[in-house]
């Protein structure tokens, strides 16, 4: 089980890129997502029905007791942490993960709440694109071959844009 | 040469999102970001002064005339798309690439300007995990030795923050 948890989400100021870290999670093979906030909750409900799940979508608002309830190692993302590479040797083949993600300043304790505090690059960036990579490569790609079963599928294209319905594989737009 | 460029930027809407994706490329690799908005420009050339360079920002509210000016690769980034590890096959080795990514839906045209239309992933995710990703495989990982040099520089730190200051490596700042 590897589930992404999103602390210091603020109402209005980080609705987008929660939804971005709920999506990530989704695509990149997390099997649950953890946040605060009711209506993105909803957004992503929306997408797993359309494009298929299994994905989990949990509302709790108190990120302490997510972490402090969890049975498995939990990873922090920080531009401060240990470099991702000598991260991932550290976390044992077996046993659930949870990967927390924060927007902007997180409290301090975290670092000490976290088995491991782990930096994609000691940049400034995106906590979006420090859980595609972390997911990337923990699962060592493997993200690619989660089968998704919703309502709609993309398929691959060159040149435009491939969509059908489950099941039965009807086609029911394509637009080049 | 890697430069991205930020298509359909909808102020307010999209800031954060955009700031995201100028500071996943400057942290993955890429030498330039092409955006609309001058604010974000701001926000991101402060960082580059910051945490260091080189990382160039460029203003252009015309996309297309970038696209068309463009003498190189032109890769955009849609769930519609061939998968990654395919495309990245088709890339020639030397010459620049420029990575087109949208927010929300993008004309249609783009389909036909791009080279490459690449997936990473055919689920709906983020502009911003799907940049991070085809960035960390067209450089084999290599965006990791990219030397930044600014006013200060993050160390890597198993349980806390490390900021030094350039040059000389005093440190400002350490918390636990």
């Amino acid at each position: 089980m590897i589930a992404v948890l999103r602390i210091g989400h603020r109402q209005g100021r980080d609705e987008r890129v929660t939804t971005h870290v709920g999506l990530t999670a989704r695509n990149f093979g997390a099997d649950r997502i953890i946040i605060s906030d009711e209506k993105i909750a909803c957004t992503l409900e929306k997408v797993a029905e359309k494009f298929g799940g299994p994905f989990e979508i949990v509302c709790e608002p108190d990120w302490k007791k997510v972490i402090r309830k969890w049975r498995g190692t939990v990873v922090h993302l920080t531009m401060y942490g240990e470099p991702v590479d000598d991260a991932l040797m550290k976390i044992p083949d077996k046993g659930d993960i949870l990967v927390v993600v924060g927007a902007g300043k997180v409290p301090g304790e975290l670092y000490n709440l976290a088995t491991l505090n782990v930096s994609v690059g000691n940049q400034p960036h995106s906590e979006v694109a420090a859980l595609a990579i972390f997911l990337d490569r923990l699962t060592e790609g493997r993200w690619i071959d989660k089968k998704f079963r919703g309502e709609l599928k993309i398929l691959p294209n060159e040149r435009g844009k491939t969509v059908v319905k489950n099941p039965g594989q009807k086609r029911v737009r394509k637009t080049a």
